[in-house]
C-alpha cells in the first residue's frame, strides 16, 4: 500500500481540544504523525499555529480527506488551513540582475538535491547570467527594464510567470516590482535584502553600514509586499566586520551571508514551514 | 477554578496513534495543550519522544490523573513517561571549587527570576565562595577533599544532598565523583566542562587548546556519568580565539561561555525539556 | 631598572616614513615595542591610525619623552597623538536605572581583575541597586530625576563626576543627558543600547523587534553624543531569536548580550584601543 | 614610476629594535608601509612574528632589495624571513574525490575575483567533477587510486604537480597522501577536515558527532603533515545542530561550513598571511 505524505498548516483562535481534534481525525484515517510543531501567541484568547506532517494510505488522501477535514475539524475551530503534499514539488522561478552569487547558489543546491522544489525559469534584466543558467539546463529570459519600459517589462514577466510558478525568488533582483504586478502574479515572492532589516533600508546598505561604523552586517530574506523592504521576515543572519573592511570586502563577506539566508528562506517556504501573521512570519 | 500546569514527557517505540491518544486523553479531561514538541528517530520502527505542556483544573490533576494515564495510554504504547508540575519548583544544590563565575551567575539569575528552581545549598572544597554565597542568603558548606579523605568527603556530601535535592550542579567543581557516590545520590548531576567535548577531555583543556592551535574554544554542559567527560551532552557553545590569546585570555573569554552554557543546560533540565537516550540528550 | 609601559595612539594624514619615524624614535630610547596595530583609510591621501604599546626604562618616560616625541615626530607628521600609561588606572563611574545586570557584571568583572580600571562611584536615579553596590564597597549616590528636576539632577551629578573620573559608563541608565551636561563633564561617556543600531532607535527596542518579526536581536555600545543613539559605535553583538520568544524572553537573552557588549566596549576604552574618527570608532 | 607591492614575513627571537630596523630599512628605500601586523609569544625571550605590506618603486624591488635586507636586517636579528610579491599570483592545484561542493566554491570564487591565485589543474580519483571543471576552462586529470595502485597514482600526480604549483588544495580528497609524496611535492598542502579538530579525527566525523550527541559541528582547514588530521590549523568554524538533524542534514549544513572554512584558509595562504610555528599557524 503506497503511502502519501501530507503537511497540514493551521492558524486559528486558540482554545482547548484543537490538537486532540486534529490528531484524532488523522488517527481515525490510519495516518501516522511524522512531526508536529505548534505555537500560540497566548493560550488565553491568542492565536494558535500548527504544522503537522503525516503519512497516510494513498487511497485516503486528496480531495475527500480535505473535505472531511473541513467539515469535521476546520470549520469547528474557525481555522485557516491548507494541506500541502511534498510529492507535488513546487515550481520556482528566479529573478536576478547583475550579481549572480545567490542565483548560482540556488541552482547548485537544486542540482545537489538540496532544494525541495524545481527551478523552471530564470529571468534577468541583464544578460550576464545567461551562459551560467544554460549550464544548468534551465530556460533563461532576458527582460530589460528602463523607467520608460517598466510597465511593459512587468507585463512580459507576468506572461512568463503567472499561473506557471508556485514561488518567485528575487535573487538580488534590483528592480522594484509594482503592487499591481504582485497582485496579478498570484504566487508568493521572496526577496533577499543585503542588510539586517530594519537597519539600512533602501539602496546601498553596505555603504550605509560602513558610514555608520557598524561592527556587524547581515542579510534578510522576506516575503515581498508593496511596501519596500518591509515585508514579513523569514530569515536573517549576520557576520562580524571591522573598520578594516572596505566596501568591496563588505560586499564579498555579505554575499556569503546573502546566499545562505536566501536559500534557508526558500527551503522554509518549499517545505511548508512558514505561516504569515500580522506582518511577521512564523517559521516552524 | 484554579488550573494546574503539567508537563508530560514521553519516550516509546514509534507507531500510529500516539499523539491522538495522548491529546484525546488530555482533551477528555478539559486540558488545554500549551505547547507540544515531538521527535522520532525513525517513523518506521524508531523511538518516539514527546513533551507536552498542558493546563487542567486542579481537581483533575495529580495521582488519579497519572493512574488513568498509565492505564489508558502509557501501558498501551509501552511508554517511559513522567509528569512534572512546574509549581513544585525543583531544589538545586551547587558544588564549586575555586572558580566562582559559574556559581555567581546561577545565583544572580536565580535572584533575578531567571531560574526555574531554587538554590538551597552550596558546597565547596574551598572556602573562597563563602561570603558571596552568604550575600544570597544560601547555606554554604565547606567540605574539603584530599586523596586520603575523599571517601569521607563524599559521605559527608551524601548526608547533605541525598533525598534533599532534585538536581546537583557542578559549577566548576574540580573533583571527580565516584560511581558509588553518583548511584547513592539519587538525583541527576549536571557538569560544565570547559571545552567543546569530545575535544580536550580531562584536565587543562584551555592549555591543550592553545597548544593545538585551535581557532575556536568552547564549553559543554552534560549529565554526569561514571565515565569522565563522557556523559550525555545537554548544551554547548563556542567562541572564536586567535594565536594572540594567551592562557589567561582563553580562560576569561571561555569563562563567559561556560557560565552561559551551564545556565542554559540547568534551565533546560528545570523546565523538563530534556530526555536522555542512548548516551545523548534530546533537548526540546 | 624598572620599566614603564606606554601606549601611543596616533591619527594623522597617511604618507611614507611614519612607522619608521615612530619606531626609530622608540628604538633610540631603548624602548621595546610590545604590540603594534595600524590602519589606513587609503595609502594615497587617506588617514593613518596607529596604536603602539612599548616598554621603556622609567627614567626615560613621562614629560620629557612626550616633549621630544612632539618635537621630533608628532609635529612633522601633523599627528593627533597621545600617550597613555596603563599603570595610571582609569577611574570609572557608572550610571544605572532599574535594570542592574550590566552594572553587576561590570562590578563583578572588576573584582575578578577583568577590568583595566577602577570603579569609584555608582549613581542611580533609583535606589534598587544600593545594597548590591555596597557589597562591592563602592560609593552609591541616589540622584532622582523628574522632568522638573532634570537640570538640578544634572548639576548634582556634575558635582560628583566632573574632573573626578576618566570614563562614565551608562549601564542601562534610562535618562537622556543634555548636551550641556556632556560638554561640562569633560570625560567620555559610553552607553549600552539594547538593539543592533541603527535598527530600533529610541525606546522599547525589544518591543519594536518583536513587532517587526526579526530573527536576530542585539546590543550596541557607543560613545555618547548629543544626538540620541547616534554616537560612534564601539562594539555590537547579536543573538538569534524566534517567534516563540515573548518580550520577557527577548529582554532576558538580550540582557546577556548587553552585558557582554558593554564590558567589551569599556575594556576597549580602558586599554586605549579606541580612536574616534568621522562618526565611527576605530577599535584596535 | 610604477610601484611594486611586497609582503615581508618575519619570524625571529623577540628583542628591542626589530620594528625600527625593518621600518627604517623600508623608509630608506622610499617604501610606504601599507599594513603591518606583529605578534610576540613573549616580549622577554619569546618569538616575534611580523607581516608588513609595503609599496616601493619598481626599480628598487627584487633581488637587490632582498640581498640588502638579508645583510642589513635579517642576519642581525637571526630572522626567518621571506618577501612575497602579490603580482606573482600563486598557481593552485586542487585535488578532489566525489564531494564537489568545496571544489565548485573555490572555482566560482576564483571566477568572481575572490581568489588571490589561479587554479591551473584539478585532479580527482573519480570522474564525476570532469564536466563541471570543464565549464571553468580548467584542465582536469582523472587519477584513480586503489590500495594496489597507490604508489603509482602518487607518482603520476607528482609528475603533474611537482614544481608546477605553489599550493595544493585537498578539497574533500579522501585519500591519505604518503609522507614521501608530501616531501617530494615541494609545495604546501591545505586540507579541509569535516569536524572541529581535534574532535572526531579520522573517518565519518558526522556519524561520530551524531552518535556522541554534540550540539555543534564544524570544519577545520589545516596544513597537511604526515600525521593524519594533526597538521597546523589555519581556520575553523562551526554551526549549531540538534538531535533532529539526521546524518544527511549534518552533511549538508556541515558542507556549507566546509566550503567557507577552506576558502578562508586558502585565501589566508595566498595573501601570505600565515606563518607556521610549533605545530600551529599564526594567521595575520
Amino acid at each position: 500500500m503506497r503511502r502519501v505524505i501530507g503537511r497540514l498548516l493551521i492558524s486559528c483562535p486558540d482554545g482547548p481540544g484543537i490538537v486532540a481534534a486534529v490528531s484524532s481525525f488523522l488517527a481515525g484515517r490510519g495516518a501516522n504523525i511524522l512531526s508536529s510543531d505548534q505555537y500560540t501567541t497566548d493560550p488565553h484568547g491568542g492565536r494558535f499555529f500548527m504544522r503537522m506532517e503525516f503519512a497516510l494510505a494513498e487511497s485516503d488522501g486528496g480531495e475527500v480527506f480535505e473535505q472531511e477535514f473541513r467539515a469535521q475539524v476546520g470549520e469547528r475551530f474557525a481555522m485557516d488551513w491548507r494541506v500541502a503534499y511534498p510529492e507535488q514539488r513546487k515550481r520556482v522561478a528566479i529573478l536576478v540582475s547583475r550579481e549572480e552569487h545567490c542565483l548560482l547558489d540556488l541552482l547548485w543546491r537544486w542540482r545537489r538535491g538540496e532544494l525541495d522544489g524545481d527551478v523552471g525559469l530564470v529571468i534577468s534584466n541583464h544578460e550576464v547570467a545567461a551562459s551560467d543558467v544554460a549550464g544548468f539546463s534551465v530556460p533563461f529570459e532576458h527582460v530589460p527594464v528602463t523607467p520608460e519600459t517598466k510597465a511593459q517589462a512587468e507585463a512580459q514577466m507576468l506572461e512568463l510567470l503567472a499561473g506557471k510558478f508556485d514561488l518567485i525568488v528575487l535573487a538580488r533582483y534590483m528592480q522594484i516590482l509594482s503592487g499591481d504586478f504582485l497582485a496579478r502574479l498570484g504566487a508568493p515572492v521572496i526577496n533577499i535584502h543585503h542588510s539586517f532589516l530594519p537597519a539600512f533600508v533602501g539602496a546601498e546598505p553596505y555603504r550605509q553600514a560602513r558610514e555608520r561604523g557598524v561592527k556587524i552586517i547581515g542579510a534578510t530574506a522576506h516575503y515581498v509586499t508593496e511596501q519596500l523592504d518591509a515585508g514579513p521576515i523569514i530569515e536573517q543572519d549576520v557576520v562580524r566586520v571591522s573598520h578594516r573592511d572596505d566596501l568591496a570586502t563588505l560586499a564579498r563577506v555579505g554575499g556569503d551571508v546573502e546566499r545562505t539566508v536566501l536559500w534557508r528562506a526558500v527551503e522554509a517556504h518549499l517545505q511548508d514551514r512558514t505561516i504569515m501573521h500580522a506582518g511577521t512570519t512564523v517559521v516552524f
